[in-house]
């Protein structure tokens, strides 16, 4: 389960020897500094090229959560791009609570925090440019306000006609800089329906994922979801499938196909900022009949939440037009 | 014929209105800035996402090749990502004419530039940045002195085990910057040979292209070139196709596979800044029996010289070690 | 060029033996009746496995269209799926053309009709049922009406995830009573916009059919269509291509993507029914900048329409809503 | 295991209020009818376009097996093909139940029926025609006779060279009306040997299914057979799978090509009227050395038996050219 | 068109220096031995792994046809697979014309041989091998009279359900020693019906070819044939492309699936010893309606019997069953 | 776990009834002979097509292991291909202990034999060979010399272009003599670097398998190696399931790509001779930060070594250049 890393909580006090800025900081190749002021040369692969990689977790009140999970997962992805990020696994855990502790005091209250590590490759034989990847760790406000209402009334999905990139194309279990593929997924999804999130599926024709997002089908009490061919190896959905399996409930990882997504009984996304979110329909198809969430999505985000000690369904529900915070 | 748009030339008065800067500048949402001082925001999509597109093309003695094809098929591109870049097609040839004319005085003599048009999606949400894509138009000198042993020798191609990615992933034919499909198969082969380029097989195992480079194969006088299904419709490869025609040589645009690779007189890449450069091996099969170029190679070479009045190949050659430029 | 086969007219006298019905008839395994009464058991394969084929024209001022090159894809079907329908395509070419004479009357003026011929393989083992395949020529009004907006508007195009069926499973060529693939396809995209079309792509990503039509896009002036690989061989295809190039407007039957899609000038779908019928956009991108039909699209459609001699886009137009017929 | 609703059976009463008919009697749309009276319009979709589903289960000793699982089933595929039959699942086994009780009488000694449930999708804009659905239930004697020698001397299995659809053109899960993908393999192998039965490969080349029978390998005394991917989710084949874990038998779901079929021990078919029946041979390598049925076939088969109480086999094999019943 | 090599005739004088053997001899790795004493070692290659290459043309009335094709194919597959014969493709067109001259006259009258150059890779690090490759050119008399019925009844193809293998796996245009492929696929046809032949499909489910046969379709007096994607590049087929464009007969070469297959007028199979013969049905579906060859089969087989000055077919019939030679 | 069949060691008195050979013999269709004298006419079918299939175990200290299970799978193999060896598995389980008995003599101290059985198809139609299978049962020394750095250095692998051909090609379960596809994907990588091992990707792009070599990954302490779809089902394979089952190690049997491989701790090769060899890198990514060979795989490298009775690391390393044996 869980590593419990517990960091920076707001009553924290701030690293002793600088005044905390009022405005966001950065670590950027080793230096901190204003978050705005972290800008990389359009001569970087990391531009021209997309040739970077992230990874990403959030806070719950403040706290990270599973960080060194997210580490671990970012060093892959450097490996199998071939990145030297320069600094060691366990330092970038180190740095990137600095980022947060020297962040924290900017939350507004009940907000939290996505913490990111990213690295682009440099650039290469530009005269005023030193040929070495950029590295920054960063924070930026989760969008709760944005989500609100896809907390309330689920996520309407739509499957589009772009199919996932395939792993002899590029692996999806990298979580790299390069998005075109499910942005231009999305943008065939938002030009029919702006509120609807797009999930592709994968080359097979059987679900895959969406931009940032694993999927989850209920079934007779049952757990499905794609087998880690076609998918990023989220560290949420791995948290369902531990909380799921120590309720006892069955977690299938396998292919499903839209059959399978029709006659779902509840399906929903998990992400590091959602965490757990109903899906409200599929291709229209619905499951809100018995209203949202389904009841084991209920009994997951519950678990969810205890586990992080934080009701993120509620942090999203206050934050809805009318609400105030 | 590719239209015959020439511009500033070394000897051409440099804009009126402003001094010639001592580095060279770039085009910048629609100011003209140092090229060192155009930054983007790590929060930008074309950073996060590598969400932005390009198009590149060279100088030959200072003038612009193409470049309405160029710009032409950028606007393809941006129409197929769903971009506005908030000038027209004109306009755009404008600024790049200009952006090429406030930097061809600091050329070495017998060098040329790249030029290329570039956009990125820009940030969403962040309270400091407007939400805009980026344009930038810019020139770089090319890479003669890296590639001068390439048209001495050839180029060993080796074709990787990773496959370009098909139009249902994201349409080869759109010059974007997500590249890592293709530096993953770079990589792969790098590290077996760091002299070699790759050429990527597409998804049926026929050959592809490689990064910003088409192929040609000639048989038995006539030839063979992948038709425009898993590769960019480069413009170099248009031209070499034009001219071909107009030389009465048979050119096929189809499947090629590895046989045919094996198999062929000779082979060539084409790219906006190599032009024509001979292969001299596919994964270690060599086409170099009878020199370097082949007959065929040579004659399209000579008359691709002829059309751009630049002897590209010289060019090149007069930058290997040992020779004084 | 078309068989010029044309027949029965409203003006024409109605077969002399028999009194014209006041409700259309059909004929039914040799017999003329009313069509009402031509109801299948469900014991037919061709209701429980949708294991039959049919081929439909239309009349243009109540002439049949083509009439000989439907009859022989028909006969193809038939041949494909082994059905033995007991009658020569001569003959089958009679009983159309009477039965179109016996229902001429029953059109409303400036309406027209879909001629189609049927068949079903009949029950296996039932003791009140003949084991012999079920015939039925037939004919319908066109829903002109309800394609006004269309011919007004243009079609709003959407790309499902479903994939149109490959040879190795059906070959599309055939066109049978088994349209769930397309049935599924086109009930994604109308759960989404209940105005749109599907047009599905082939399992290799690229554009093939929708249900019962084909798709054209124009670029640079030429004619792209998928080639007969994924999709019914159209005759309204086929006769687009014939005017074209009887135009000299080039015609490419090839492999095209999205971003073909995306990309192009100006795109229209051809159907039996429909004949030409300007698209308004793909998945939201637009085509109607310069106003629709396009200039080419105009162009083929005023030649369909001098080659029919019928103004079918009229025969829509008077349909729209506030217009009197 | 299986739920065990039980019903009427020869000796139980017939429904009090109505004359047992002497002909089959079937539900359509609300009202009991003579079966050969229950005829579809040539409009309807269900006959146009396949666009219906149906589920079928059979009696054992005139009592249904596993009916809920089948409207369960059914009630799955009406959801993926978006059908609404406007009764209630516990109304449908009431319907089921009531239909079956009305004909059982006229069922001869020893026989059983088929009882399915159907749906076909209405007409559009005809106007003699209601818009909504064709319901229809009805059974049928099971072809026990035709199948005799099948279980005399086992199903000879060819795999002709048409594939199983695949989930991203329509999920073989879904039980529909749409047959002509399996028949055209059908009559492939059929044109061959009339005796043959056809067993689809997938369009990996693995096993996947026949015509409403899906496919056991036996080796080494466990279990094969193909994961639930290119099949239908038989009734018959969980019934299997349940049965042999129950006996400590090791049951693999997995993708199983003809390596694994010619080298098997012993092969077998399910399918709701076969329950089990033994496969003599696959492409003409046979199953035969040891005698047929095999001994895991023969075990299974045995507890089958048991489970329904009904001696199949004998059932089958009392029909025997020569045998008298 | 075809190279006119022609070369030693029944009546031409053998090589002077030596006897003429009363058996068949061959060249093997440079010298001449009789036929049945040229053995290879299990430990080559060539027996371990069919790491082999050949080619192989016939005779007729004893004169070589298109030799230089052939060898310049085989020159192909060499380079291919890495082989080097140790001698040039000129003296391997001596050597085979050689081996010819020296086995001529044991032809029986109306007989004429396959002539055929082979390379097996030779055997490693064994202790009493050679570390080279075998090369033998050989001749064998054609199998007239097992197939002269195929010229009487026309060829019954099956398609199997095992694919041919595509580019990515190895080219199908490469003529090896590896058949298995090919062999399991036979081996399915001919349990079945051991008359029949296998005509492969591709991975997409198109046609491909025979075991050392390419086929043809006509339809509307045209041609189709497979295009050089999955097949190897016959020279039969290429002859009988040559003769149709020469007699004014289109040819298309493309993706052609069973639907062609079932709804074409004729369809015949070429071969390096068959030349052309007409196919009489494609699983079951049957050509012979107006007789075999059909028309336009008998109009390029006619063509084919002028160019090579031999009646190809005569010489089959007269091996009939019942007629004297 | 394996069979424990031990045979003749180097003590064990020779069959009685005939002297000892001084070089090695083989038995060839029922006879014992020189293996220098086994050789097959090139008119075979093994020779032509490569049409046949062997199986290899090898000695530990001249005992042979897991014989049963070697030549069950040959039997299998035998089946799938449909050949008849004319010998039951018992009986050549005997042969095969014969011929190494009479072998084992002529192996040096600690040298080790490789024991085959091989079966050709024969000839067809050739006056002076009989039309029979040709079956050998043949021993070999091991190369241990050759392979002695790669134990010291691991093994580089390589992933070619070139893929593993698919079971709907030919299975890759069965062990047969058609190497050209992996000999094409061999000659690809050893053209780049003669010392590397190429290891091919299947259809999907995930690892498959290399000549004769099944590949493991380790990460996280557990075993990842491809599922039997695309790679032979190794002995040495299921012998280190079996080991790290037994040790409490987690084996995963599923589809790995080129992330996981390049993110996996260590890496290993298994094969017959080479039991267990570790892998240094693959496409340039090592596995040696902590010293060959890792972790696990010297865990299981000392099980095995235990279970064998035969120290066969040692045993190649004694063989190091600048070692005496």
């Amino acid at each position: 389960m869980p590593d419990t890393a517990t960091t920076a909580t707001r009553s924290k006090p701030a690293p002793a020897n600088q005044q905390l800025a009022n405005q966001r900081v950065a670590w950027f190749n080793g230096k901190i500094m204003p978050e705005s002021e972290v800008r990389i040369s359009f001569r970087d692969r990391g531009v021209k090229y997309g040739d970077g990689a992230f990874d990403t977790t959030r806070t719950f009140n403040g706290r990270i959560f599973r960080l060194k999970d997210h580490i671990d997962r970012w060093y892959r992805t450097l490996k199998y791009l071939r990145f030297d990020p320069g600094v060691s696994p366990a330092e970038m855990m180190r740095i990137t609570e600095d980022v947060l502790a020297r962040n924290i005091h900017l939350l507004d209250k009940d907000d939290d925090y996505w913490v990111s590590q990213r690295i682009t490759r440099g650039a290469e034989g530009i005269e005023y440019l030193p040929e070495a990847p950029n590295v920054i760790v960063e924070c930026l406000p989760l969008p709760l306000k944005a989500r609100a209402t896809q907390f309330r009334d689920g996520i309407k999905v739509l499957t589009p006609s772009v199919r996932r990139a395939p792993p002899e194309v590029i692996s999806p279990r990298a979580k790299t800089h390069n998005y075109l593929n499910m942005i231009v997924a999305e943008q065939e999804v938002k030009s029919i329906d702006p509120t609807a999130w797009a999930v592709l599926l994968d080359v097979n024709g059987n679900l895959a994922e969406g931009i940032g997002a694993n999927i989850f089908l209920v079934r007779d009490g049952q757990l499905f979801t794609p087998r880690l061919n076609y998918v990023l190896a989220g560290i949420s959905r791995q948290t369902v499938i531990e909380l799921a399996r120590a309720a006892g409930i069955v977690v299938n990882e396998t292919d499903i196909d839209l059959y399978d997504a029709y006659t779902a009984d509840e399906a929903f996304l998990t992400s590091t900022s959602l965490c757990i979110c109903p899906v409200r329909s599929i291709n229209g198809t619905g499951f809100d009949k018995g209203g949202l969430p389904g009841k084991v999505t209920k009994r997951l985000t519950d678990a969810y939440i205890k586990l992080v000690d934080c009701d993120f369904v509620a942090q999203h529900l206050r934050r809805l037009p009318g609400k105030s915070v």
